[in-house]
């Protein structure tokens, strides 16, 4: 496995591995890897002959008041799990060889970003729709994996690439859970023991939420009302918001219309608090229609074969 | 010469055009080609295996009160000209070919775009930036072609290039003239038999401006007074703008800094407008540090032997 941290090593050892119409998988991260990664990892490996991950911890898309300095990092670890499923290529850059100068230039997805993740924080989709164009332009993958706990990111990113007649396709990946369902999150480190045992409650209350979409007369309103007195029972939790929308246009349906009734694919995105740390996750309620790739009824469990699981005492 | 009007069709024959690493160079245009066109082409045919033009009036840089509805079209002549070019491929696709949907994704370029003619046509360069991603994604060209009679647009283009690390090659060309002086332009066919004869004045003023920015204690500001005194003495010209900024940054040096003093190199822009029709022209005032390919003291005439002029009797 080759690692670098240049853009010219990165172009050099790519004009290599790209010989003979080779295709290339890859996946962009923040690092400090857990399972839900290395499961991007392993598809990519499957499906090209070439593997790349990024680590890079993008400023352009955290707030000012955001976490970017103490964003968690280990890159001897993130190195160790790249080797492990079978990545060809690690590119490292620094956010000098990032933006060696103050960027000008924003590639701007709206609509889609001006809600959810996009409405708590403002700017951020644009700091991610620059920095994976940046990083499309340099490594030219066939395929990009991105998990689906992000799953406005996802959908963000579709809709760039689609727009801009980007040469990639975008293959989304399931959410990766902890044995007890929390979906994995580099942050889930910043929880506290109590916290960590309360953060259960998104995973626990998206599954409830499939049972109650199905009773007959539930509507969107009704449904949200019951998550959120849901969340609430879990008495640090802070709800940021809790939305039934349509996937991937993030269309908001009629309050009262009644879920039965929706035809299109909808999803149940949740984002909580505990203390400073923000968790995010969501389950579609149609998943077969979304994309072929997610099977959301058959989510993967990080379980004690997985190495990689974000919870605290596994993790430093 | 083969003319596609599909992505798919397009996709195909580069794929084809593509083997054995061949190098592609791009010329993308609004179509009703002229010699400035033609000399895009040329170099571009001198310079690479394939050469590829694609043809679109793109709605996007269009504000709601401009010219889109009567801009100037002959798809015929226009493919004629590129056969005679050496052209390989022509790309022409419809609006609704490029924009199936409403696209959400603009690319963005700040600062350069929100003076001269950024300023004169609020999201024109926004409109820019966003089909030329798009091309650039269709075609993935190893070099594109630009006039620097648009000396803005190639600054814009080459930052967004920049920025956004795209694998292309920006490429400035020298702007093609009348045998009078007048930059070949799309547009000079709107001009009345007066009014063409008038719009001399921006090449001349522009050659006169010249002489005067090499006098001893000349400032910005004394030059651009002269400038626009000079260009008012055409009775039909209004004055759009006529700006001294540094190139490529767009950046306005002091008004009172004296000209003798200014190391960097500077761009005279004008855009002035007889009737409806708005001209725009330029010079360099220190052109070899701008480009190793734009030749600014060695512009390029469009002599009786170029046969794509401009001029209204011509070109219909």
């Amino acid at each position: 496995m080759n690692i670098c941290r240049t853009k010219a090593e990165l172009k050099q050892q790519l004009s290599d591995l790209r010989k003979d119409g080779k295709q290339i998988g890859f996946v962009p991260t923040m690092g400090y890897l857990h399972e839900g990664h290395a499961s991007l990892l392993r598809k990519s490996k499957a499906d090209n002959d070439v593997t790349v991950l990024s680590i890079f911890v993008n400023p352009l898309q955290f707030g000012p008041h955001e976490d970017l300095d103490r964003y968690p990092r280990d890159e001897k670890r993130d190195v160790a799990i790249a080797e492990e499923c079978g990545t060809d290529l690690v590119f490292i850059p620094s956010v000098q060889e990032m933006y060696p100068e103050k960027p000008l230039t924003s590639v701007i997805v709206n609509q889609l970003t001006d809600r959810l993740c996009g409405a708590s924080r403002p700017g951020h989709f644009d700091g991610v729709g620059t920095v994976v164009s940046k990083l499309f332009h340099l490594i030219q993958p066939n395929r990009a994996y991105f998990g689906m706990k992000d799953a406005q990111q996802v959908a963000v990113i579709q809709q760039m690439v689609n727009d801009l007649n980007m040469p990639v396709e975008i293959v989304p990946c399931p959410i990766v859970r902890e044995p007890d369902g929390l979906a994995l999150s580099s942050r889930n480190v910043y929880l506290s023991a109590e916290h960590r045992l309360q953060a259960v409650v998104l995973s626990k209350t998206l599954q409830q939420a499939m049972k109650w979409a199905n009773e007959p007369e539930m509507t969107v309103e009704r449904l949200l009302a019951k998550v959120k007195v849901n969340i609430d029972k879990a008495s640090e939790a802070v709800i940021d918001y809790a939305e039934l929308l349509y996937y991937p246009s993030l269309q908001a349906p009629e309050p009262v219309a009644l879920l039965q009734n929706l035809k299109q694919p909808l999803i149940l995105a949740l984002a909580v608090k505990f203390g400073a740390t923000r968790l995010i996750d969501n389950r579609l309620l149609d998943a077969m229609e979304v994309s072929e790739h997610v099977q959301n009824d058959d989510e993967v469990q990080a379980s004690p074969g997985n190495r990689y699981g974000s919870e605290p005492e596994l993790c430093r």
